[in-house]
């Protein structure tokens, strides 16, 4: 095992996922404050101590408390009903102000339930779930292509400056979040096309290579998050553009600066994080060379609850 | 999402994985009756039940019992020490004939730390290691063409009838344990010539993809395993051949079989996992398709201890 030329690396890197994948563990002490979200009988998210006030005060017909969890009230039977009921609720908090994540309503709608592969409950506006702890799902293109001289190279968009989140970060050449109803492949063509204006036709040959799920908790709330990951080989002469506005520019780097730069914070950190993936899977990060090789990918999937 | 053509598939494989993958939790009631076993004040591993009355009676000068936790006795300072005195406990054990995976010796030591990343801190008999809950490693080698016409092939190889270890069973082109002191690579190569034939010059361009890691237990002991992974894609023409006598026989098979076959007990439980994973991120099972996606992710990506 040789680690003297990557342990600097190593150590930057292990910090940033521990801050991006790794800081919240619902377990012990945590059960107390932070309740299960109990939606049909089926847990779907982790309430934050943030909203236990607004959950018990201001609307005692639509959540209940009992056995330590908060149950959204078992007289809402339908899909519909769900929905419209706890979107009246969370205007209202939007309303009073005193959440954060509420200032960045997105007017998007994610799907609700146990996972994702399960049948959605209802659905909940995007900004809003991690009020709820509700899981969210994005999806993620590498897109990258093969220099004769520099070997792999990835396309690396930079965010725009007036993006809501992680302004001026950098970022895949396309993601985003998961509506709910969209197939998570008509969701990359879609992202690809919008953000990076490819076309369908190169896009559709993208490779579903994985998911990565991690849990950060911030000002905002709770972030069960997963990512579904694509793999698209683009052809050398193709460069990427700009098209809706939601990235400022891209640019193509090899393996060795992307490496170096998902280290630092100027990545969007859970875009450090797939790109870290990538590296692994690609070999460019090896078994035999880096120490924190099995902590980097038990933090990449982690089970939510 | 379409899960009808995949339902049968996909409720199979997760039996598979479930019984190859997350057979042990070691958390609430389990924390009393399995016991963390610290050497040089860190964790590398868990007692089982069945080693309690051994460790206590036998040796009580060896092992020290405090704190609801084994202790290796401090007086052991240097890895010589510790491998000597475990050593010969160890082959007490073995005497006694009450513990069926000493049955199995291997004449093979693996190292004992708290991490594969960590300096060991001795070393043990391989068919030990299950009895203390110590982290085993191996390298798994997932050898594969591109087919004109079936496309990806992935060579399968039938273990010996009379091997120690799941005889009969199908397995990777070739895969082995992480024997003290060989490097990840050097072992893949090792494995490589000795169970499949393959040359040097051929298994050095594999490509180190990853690792998974479980945890299970059986009538042997404890096993929190982790394999890591290297992807050998082989010339068409290229043909594995039986050397050491470990395998009877290569198959290739188009991805389709495989991924019939290792929803199956046909497979060492292990390389079903390992397959899967190949599946994976060969982009043969896809997030769309796959109900059990995340499930198979987070249960091959286990944290041990």
């Amino acid at each position: 095992m040789s680690v003297s030329s990557t342990e600097t690396w190593s150590r930057r890197m292990w910090n940033v996922v521990q801050k991006a994948a790794s800081s919240f563990v619902w377990e012990g002490d945590l059960k107390l404050s932070y309740l299960p979200f109990i939606v049909n009988g089926r847990q779907v998210g982790i309430i934050p101590p943030i909203m236990m006030e607004a959950l018990s005060v201001s609307q005692p017909d639509l959540f209940e408390f009992k056995n330590n969890e908060v149950h959204l009230s078992p007289s809402l039977t339908t899909y519909a009903e769900r929905t419209a009921r706890v979107g009246e609720f969370i205007a209202k908090c939007r309303q009073s102000g005193n959440f954060i994540t509420l200032q960045g309503w997105r007017n998007e709608n994610y799907a609700v339930s146990r996972s994702y592969y399960d049948t959605p409950l209802f659905e909940m506006e995007r900004s809003a779930t991690c009020l709820f702890g509700v899981k969210q799902y994005g999806v993620h293109v590498n897109g990258y292509y093969k220099h004769p001289i520099d070997g792999i190279c990835m396309w690396i968009g930079k965010r725009s400056s007036t993006k809501q989140t992680y302004p001026g970060k950098l970022d895949q050449i396309a993601a985003g979040g998961l509506p709910a109803g969209m197939s998570i492949k008509e969701c990359m063509m879609k992202e690809s096309e919008e953000e990076a204006s490819i076309p369908r036709n190169i896009s559709s040959k993208a490779v579903s290579v994985g998911a990565i799920s991690y849990f950060t908790e911030d000002e905002r709330g709770l972030f069960p998050e997963t990512q579904f990951i694509y793999d698209l080989e683009l052809p050398a002469d193709f460069e990427p553009t700009v098209k809706d506005g939601e990235v400022s520019q891209f640019c193509s780097w090899p393996l060795s600066k992307v490496k170096e730069e998902i280290a630092t914070d100027r990545f969007k950190p859970n875009c450090s994080l797939i790109c870290l993936d990538f590296l692994i899977r690609h070999g460019y990060i090896t078994h035999d060379e880096e120490p924190h090789y099995l902590d980097f990918l038990s933090s990449i999937h982690q089970t939510h609850f």
